[in-house]
Formats: structure tokens, C-alpha cells, sequence
């Protein structure tokens, strides 16, 4: 050790690396009842357009400097002509107690399938329950990231501010609109023998937000207290939103997680509830939902996971998918790795004269590894809608929507 | 090779490699008759507007995984406000019968000029009937490349949704509006003893598309049946151009290049034609075009050629341009390659009640290589109008236009 | 040296650097008289907002070809959906008499607050007058860059455009709206011995401009004869601005630079004036400006300087920040570079019946550098504004904004 100190070169700049993912979707909506196109054009109420779209087309760059500071900047080009700031921060590393701070836009602690990145989820796209809750999920804030040196606890607080400014990179306003996050996660289980294929996961996580339902039209920041999300599918509208809930003044959301994986199993569930308290009189209301899932690896491989963040990590194919001709004239094959999916989606958005929606969907999802940088995902969801506002007269429907998607990240 | 094999380390994660190219461009008109200022500016007449303009600005970014999967982004900033996708796509590598398949954005194969790079090509703008057919050349799509191990012959082939979506990453429709294309290219003759300073090159080309003239008002997406394009230098409007044709219900292209180097002289021509049917019981339409061209290195290089992908490579001067003062306060200098040029190029856009116009054009350039990766281009170009859809009380006009392009690629 | 020559090898592509920045502001603004309300937002007079905003997240790449020419590109993603331009041109290298030129989107010689990155400045935001009268600096051109031998005079010279382009990457326009700019620096007194920690600058510099102050409304480009500022901090409009000055001919700017550093000391000053001549028979009228800033490290660090552009560098604190438990549970600290500073600026926008405003402000400043590359910077401004024309009634007013930086380049 006194040699390897003693060669010790301290860093005169910062360290720098780069990648990126590119995730290109194709996603078509083979048929639904008129209600949803109501929900999808509330204008026309035209049938949803099938697609092909990128998803994601993302650059980041991050670093570290001087060992004791760290940064991170992506930006993502899905849309090339409105670019979006994703992860964005500074931060400071190696705080005592296993402690990160970072500052700048990031991901509010709240929803195991939204801290997940895009790479690892089992589904293409995130359930009802958390998108709704956690919409697009990074906010400005400040946040603190620490585990317990046996790796079975961690834990992120943090403050932020409630308005997404991935598209404008500002929040304009003097009603500080902001929430207070918290996440305490355990991994009480966990296999290191087998390299992780057992592990029990649980967490908790609240959020305490003060959304400014009385802001007034001569400020530029809007009411924060709404909820809403895609039916699961990249459609174009939200098919289920509050819409911005008057005079909501503050909320509280509670969440729950839990996780077991067994081998090339995987079983996951999330709930959620909020609450919400609207001034003038009128009466709180109650917005809440869920989903349960359970995932299998025909091929043998098992969900990875990582302990410092309690989040779902990467999948390595036991065998990469080739097919290369040999000098025999001959074929070398490897199949990559295979697994299928299942999930039970529930969200209800309708409480009191809020009415959001209800939405209940099931999905089958089919995920073919070619490497562990690049895989396919097939998913076909059913789902049904009711207790909407009413859109042309339709206050529900249900829709059939298949979705592809091919992914690579680097 | 065993010692190498036992070496060998298998990759853990994708490569990366990082690009880019700038080009820089000054625009003059010095004089055109009063129809041209109609169609660049068609509610005032005024003249077209010389410029210094950035005509792209590109990151790149490419890769592989694991040998046997790839991946590219390339974005342009030339337009830093509303950024654009070039490529970006995903593939497979190391296919049997020297394959590779690209799925994602990506040149469609139509046209020699539209399939080489803008780092290559002779003359600073593509061809009027390869910009008029092929328009911004990539589009979503599948497409597969092989070549033949004597490398005599290549050939792509895939299918592609028409709509240009560099700027939006995204297509909406139930109406596929796809296209399928081919080409084959070969080069019988090619000098490999002196480094491919002489060689004969010819492809055949063709594609079939369904545009969708029909498209109703109320989907997103739009009548693909329009051909139309600049006057092979950057003006605001596109001078000649069918507009969306009502009805265009098929369309088929079917294209030929022949190409002959012999030392610094290089001949190149092509021609394009389009047949597109209308329903509604209007009459089918024809439009057409070619071009002749001829190179001359004044310094003896020759414009470099890729055996695989049959398209234009990368010259390298013999000497780099330089003027670095020595110790004995002399300059030593070095002039860099010069190439001399001259095209003529015609399209005609106008059929039955279709009134596009009719364009004929004479280029004459200069380029000026200071090294293999950077140089100036000078294009003067003479160019007539006429058969053009009265525009101002004006069917046609002729023009001169001056362009004079930096550019350095990384 | 032989030895090195032999082993040489020229190089076969560019070279290739990446880097950029990340700098996170929050501004308040806790008291202000109503004339500011309107100056910040014209219609209804509301105060300020207080923000929390990404000031710059930027990327750059930049490299050499071949030792003789040069390229650089900097995209700035703090407005993610609407990128800008900073840096973009290519460049030639080792001419002689110690030149570089680069032709493309750069920093117009004048100011040294404005040449400064904004990585080393001492405030926040660039005072009123550097602002006015080179409003972001950047401009399309071509621009001479040398220095002398012994280091003690480096000169610039170019001409540009004057539309600032860092959104549309082009000018359109047949009117020529150009300036003529050159700076002349020098640094008679540099203390080599300690490192630079003593050292005498002075600077002038001048612009001569023609903004096209009669241009048509069906012309594409704008009346470049303007002057504006916000108030060294980021409020949304720019609190004193002269309008679009009608009849514009021409204008001159004479500028002056003066620093000097004792160790831990820095003095600095600027003053700058334009005379701008009117026609259709309007008097010419006169803006001017500048200011003085002192700045103290507590730490004993210096202003670092670099001798061949004459403008701030890098400053390494003598111990980063950090706090690290070691292995006996206690903490190792160490506490950065601490530095304060103050500044008064003034700039007077109103002559003759031109009354864009006259403001005056005093601002303290707080800097903690946490390494050399990323810091805290902390002004609190205290302003006043007079003779400005009238809006909502007023004429001038008072404000305190305080703000807050945080940031890392790399």
C-alpha cells in the first residue's frame, strides 16, 4: 500500500466518460372502443395513430473531479427538435456515513420502477401507478444518497422543486412549489454466493409536495397539483389526467415496494396512495393504485440488482445472440437470453368531483437479450377505462396496444 | 493466431468512438431575372438574400457491442435551435454472406451523390434529380448491406416509411406510407496496384412507394407524393417542386450511375426517373433528370473509392497546405491539393397539369484540400428555370449564384 | 531531438478533446421600487421572479488536424429545448509572427470582462457596459489572433457580422451589417518568479460598426443599432435598452482595460464609449460606461493570468475541498479557496432623445472555489436605474437581487 501511495499521482483534471442508449419504438393500436379515441383526440375523437418513434436517443457525459466531486449532463434527442435535459447535476462524493449529495436535475426519490433506468425495466414502459405519481420523475433538487457499510440498508432525502423543466431548464416563481422526498430501501436477503440470484427487496418511500393550486394567471409557473399518465403505451395524449386540481394546496403521497427474486424469477410490486387537500372549502380527495408483476428467464439468467441503490442493474446473457459464418462454410449461433413477463396494472385517478380516471390494465411482455448492452422487448397490453370526465359522452372504453421496441445503450 | 486466441480478452461493454464536421458557407446571388425572386420568395418577389450560414454542424457518435451489434447517432447543430437526426440507427454485424442490417434512420439507396458523403462529394450541393427524388436521403427503415468477397459487387436493399423525420424522431400514422428500395453496385475494373487511382463503376438502382396521396386532413401525417428541391445551393425556398400531388398513389424511381476514374480524372453521371399513378382517374405523370461530371486534380491526387459500399472515399493531398516560419526565419510552406470541376445537370419536374418546372444548371468548381480532413469548396453555378407553374405572373427565369464552402471533419 | 524526429510519426486523423460545463443559478430578488416591476415585465408591472435555472450546460469538442489547422464546437443545452451555438469555427495554426486565424462563430475583440471565460470571471454575471456594447460576445467572422515573442503584447483583429446567430447558425441578408474589431493588449510587469502572482495589464480596443439602421421590414435581417443589459444578474428582460435605434449609420466603440495583481490582490477596471451617427437628419448620440471591482482571496490564492491572450485563467485553490472520514472515524477536511470582491459599474444608455436608461450598481461577492475546477460564487446587487423612458409611468427605480451559483467544468 505504501508503494501504490507512494506511485500516487493526484488527477491535475477531471475524469470524463461518455455513453448513451438509443431505444427505437414501433407501437400500434390495433383496436379500442370509441371512448379512448375521445381520451387520445379529444377534438376529433379519432382513433390512436399506430407509430414508429424514437423513444430515446440519449447522450450523457460524467465525471468525477478531484475524487471528492462529481457531474453528470444527458441530454436526450428523441424529439431533435427540442432536445431534453435528463440527469443534470453536481455533486459531492465520499461524505461521511457512505454519503453523495448531488445538486441540479435528478431523479425524485419515489417508485422503485421509476428509479430503474429505462435500460433495466422489464416493461417497456412504466406502470400506471408510478408514472402518475412520479411523472417523468427528475425534478431541480437537492438530494442526499447514503448506504449502511453492510450494504442491507440505503436511504435518499431530498428537496426539490415540483415543476419538469427537462424541456426549459428554469422555474420562474416566488411560491417556492417544492416537495420533500424520502426513500429508506433494504436488502435484507441477498445471495452473494450465487452472484445475487436471491435477494428480497423491500422500501418505503413519501413525498410531501406543495403544489400551489391558487396560482394566479400574471405568474408564470403553473398549478403543480395534477396527475396523469399514459395508458403504458406511448400514445399521444394522457388518456387519464385530473387535469389541474383547483385550490389544491398541499399533498402526500406513500408508497411501498417489494421485490423477490428467485433464480431466473422475479416477482415485483409497488403501491401507492395520496392524498391531497384542497383550500376554499372544498373537500380532500384520495387518489391511489398499484401493480404486481412476475418475470422469468427461459434461458436461466436472473434480474440483477444493486444493493448501494436498491434499483434493478444489468442482465448478462449467459450466451450473446451471433449468427457468423465459420471457416467451415458453417454457422456459430448463440440464441441470447429469453424471458417473459407478466403484469397487473390499477390506478384510480376519480375522487369526489375529480375524475381522472380509472385504469386497469394487463400486459404480456417477451424481452430478448442480444447482449447486455442491446436486447428487443415485445409487449401487449389490455386495458380498460372507466369513471372519466366525460370526453365527446365517453366516460370509459377499453383498447388492445402492441408495442416493440429495440434498444441498445453504450 | 493460437497465441492470439489465448490473448484474446472479450469485450465487456460497447466501443465508442466520437466524430463530428463542421461546414461553414457563404452564399451570393449576384444576379437573377424577376421569376426567380417569385419563386424564393413567392408573396413579395423579392431577391433571394446572400448568406454566411452554417450548413452543418454534426456530433457523431459509433460504436460496436460485442462484435456482432452496432449502433450510431450523429445530431446536426447547424440550426442550433431546432437540432436534426442524421443517423441513428442500430444493427447487426457479421452476418452470413457479408451482411450487415441497419435498422432506424438511414440513407435510403437511390443515387450515387445522395449516398456519399457530404465530406466527399465534388460540388458543394447534391444533384438537382438526386435531391428531387431522394430527398435528405435518410428516413426510418430496415435495411440490409452485403458484399460479394471479390468486392466486384454490393448490394442494400430494405424498407423505409416515407416521411422525413429528422426533425420530429417520430412517425404517427395507421397509413403506412413505406417504400421499398435496392441497389446494386459494382466496380469490374479496380487498380488495386495503384492504390485505386483507376476504376470503372456503375449501379442500378430502384424503389417503389406508396405515398399516400389520399391522406385526410384529420391524421397527422401527410401527402409523401412531392418531389422538389434547391437550386444546388442553399436558397430559403426549393425553387422547382411539384407540391403534394393529389391522388399519388404509387410511385416507382428507377436510377443508374456510371462512374470512371483514370488517375486525377473523374467522370461521373447519372439518371433518374419516376413514374407516379394517380387515382381519381387522373393521368400518370413522369419526371426526370440526369447529370454529367468531370473532375481534374491539378496536383495528381484522385477522389478515393470505396469497394464495399461503392461510393466516394476519403483523398488525402500529397502535400498538406502549411506556412510555418523556420529557425532561419524562412517559411516553409506546403500548397495542398487542387481539384477543378464542371457539372451539368438537368430536371424536369413538369408533367401533364403537374407544373414543378424544369431546371437546367451549369456548375463550374474548385476545391482547395488543405489536409484529408479539412478544405474549401467554390462552386459558380448558371442555372435556368422554366415550365414552372406561374409563380407572380412568372413560369420561369435563369440565375447565377456564387458558394464558397470551410469545412474540417474529425 | 534527432532522436524524437526519428521516432515521429505524422499523425493520420484530428485530434480529439471533449469538455464543458455545468453552471446551476437561483436568483432572488427581495426588494425592488415598482419602475423595476415594469421594466421587467412591461404589461403589468409584477416584480421579478425569483428562478432557479440552469445558466449554462455545455459540451464541447475541439481538436487540431494535422498540427496546422484547428476546429472547436460548443453547443449550450441551459434552455434544453432551443440549443445555442458558442464556439464554432475552424482555424489555421502556426502562421507566422505567432498567428492563429479562425474563421466562424467567436468572441468579437472587445471587453476584457467579455473575452474572460465564464468559467474564471469573479462575478457572476459581466458588468452593464461589457454587456451593452458586446451583447454574448460571439459573432460569425474572421479574426487574427498573435502575440510577440517575449510575451508582453498580443493583438486580435477581425471583421464580423453583427447578427447574433447563436440560435439560427445563419445571416441572412444583402446589406452587409459589419464591424471591424481589434484589441491590443499587454502585460509589461509579470512576476514569472512567483508564478504569475504579480503582473500588470492594460488593454485597448476599438469597434467600428454598420448596424443598418434603415433596414426594410421585407428584408430577413434586423436593425443591429442596439444597446441593452440586464442587471449583472438574470432577470427575464433587459432592464435598460436603447430600442432599435432608427436611422442608425454607424458607430464607434473605444474601450479601455486595466488590471493589476499584488499576490491575493486583484484591481481591474474597464470604461468604454460609442459614438453612434444617425441619419435623415438626427443628432448622433453618445453611450458610455465601466467599472471597478477589487478582489481579496482569504486563502492566499491568485488570479491566475494567461500572458498570450491577455485575459483571466485558472485559478488552483492550495488545498480542494473535502470532507473524508479516514479510517480512525475522524474526518479529514480541508476547505478550499475562500475569495470576496466588490464591484461598482455604471452605464449611461441615455443621449438626446434616446432614453434607454442610466444605471448604477455595487455589488459584493463571495467565491469559494471548491477545486479548480468547480466553485461557489455567491452577489448580492444592490442598483439604481434613472432616465429611462417612461413605462407604467416610470422613469427609474431601485433593486436588490441576490445569487447563487454552483459549478463544475471539465
Amino acid at each position: 500500500i505504501a508503494k501504490v501511495a507512494e506511485d500516487y499521482v493526484p488527477p491535475t483534471k477531471p475524469t470524463f466518460k461518455i455513453g448513451g442508449r438509443v431505444h427505437f419504438d414501433t407501437w400500434d393500436f390495433p383496436s379500442n372502443t370509441p371512448g379512448i379515441g375521445f381520451f387520445e383526440n379529444p377534438a376529433t375523437g379519432n382513433d390512436p395513430e399506430n407509430r414508429w418513434a424514437f423513444r430515446r436517443v440519449r447522450l450523457e457525459t460524467s465525471g468525477d473531479a478531484f475524487e471528492t466531486m462529481l457531474w453528470r449532463i444527458q441530454v436526450d434527442f428523441a424529439d431533435p427538435n427540442d432536445p431534453a435535459i435528463k440527469d443534470v447535476y453536481i455533486g459531492w462524493d465520499e461524505l461521511p456515513g457512505n454519503t453523495t449529495v448531488l445538486l441540479g436535475n435528478q431523479k425524485r426519490p419515489l417508485g422503485l420502477d421509476a428509479l430503474n433506468s429505462s435500460r433495466f425495466n422489464i416493461f417497456m414502459e412504466r406502470p400506471l401507478v408510478v408514472e402518475a405519481f412520479n411523472e417523468d420523475a427528475r425534478r431541480l433538487g437537492l438530494c442526499g444518497y447514503s448506504y449502511s457499510d453492510d450494504l442491507v440498508y440505503n436511504w435518499r432525502y431530498g428537496i426539490f422543486n415540483m415543476e419538469n423543466v427537462s424541456g426549459t431548464g428554469a422555474y420562474l416563481g416566488d411560491a417556492f412549489q417544492g416537495s420533500g422526498n424520502a426513500r429508506l430501501a433494504s436488502s435484507p436477503w441477498y445471495d452473494d454466493s450465487s452472484g445475487g440470484r436471491g435477494y428480497y427487496h423491500w422500501a418505503i418511500a413519501g413525498m410531501v409536495a406543495n403544489p400551489d393550486g391558487d396560482v394566479l394567471a400574471t405568474t408564470p409557473h403553473s398549478n403543480q397539483g395534477r396527475f396523469r399518465t399514459r395508458p403504458e403505451a406511448r400514445s399521444s395524449s394522457r388518456w387519464i389526467d385530473t387535469g389541474a386540481i383547483a385550490g389544491a394546496d398541499w399533498y402526500e403521497v406513500f408508497a411501498l415496494e417489494s421485490m423477490l427474486n428467485v433464480g431466473a424469477w422475479n416477482f415485483c410490486g409497488e403501491y401507492q396512495t395520496t392524498w391531497l387537500q384542497r383550500d376554499n372549502g372544498m373537500s380532500d380527495v384520495n387518489f391511489h393504485g398499484g401493480y404486481l408483476q412476475a418475470a422469468y428467464f427461459l434461458t436461466g439468467e436472473h434480474m440483477a440488482y444493486d444493493r448501494k441503490s436498491s434499483t434493478l442493474s444489468r442482465t448478462k446473457p449467459f450466451e450473446n445472440f451471433f449468427l457468423v459464418p465459420d471457416c467451415n462454410g458453417n454457422f456459430g449461433t448463440g440464441w441470447g437470453a429469453w424471458q417473459i413477463a407478466a403484469r397487473i396494472s390499477y390506478l384510480d385517478l376519480s375522487d369526489d368531483n375529480i375524475q381522472g380516471g380509472v385504469e386497469t390494465n394487463a400486459t404480456l411482455g417477451l424481452n430478448w437479450l442480444w447482449t447486455s448492452h442491446s436486447k428487443m422487448q415485445f409487449n401487449a397490453i389490455y386495458g380498460d377505462i372507466s369513471e372519466h370526465r366525460p370526453v365527446g359522452g365517453y366516460t370509459g372504453g377499453n383498447f388492445w396496444v402492441m408495442g416493440c421496441r429495440f434498444m441498445v445503450d453504450f
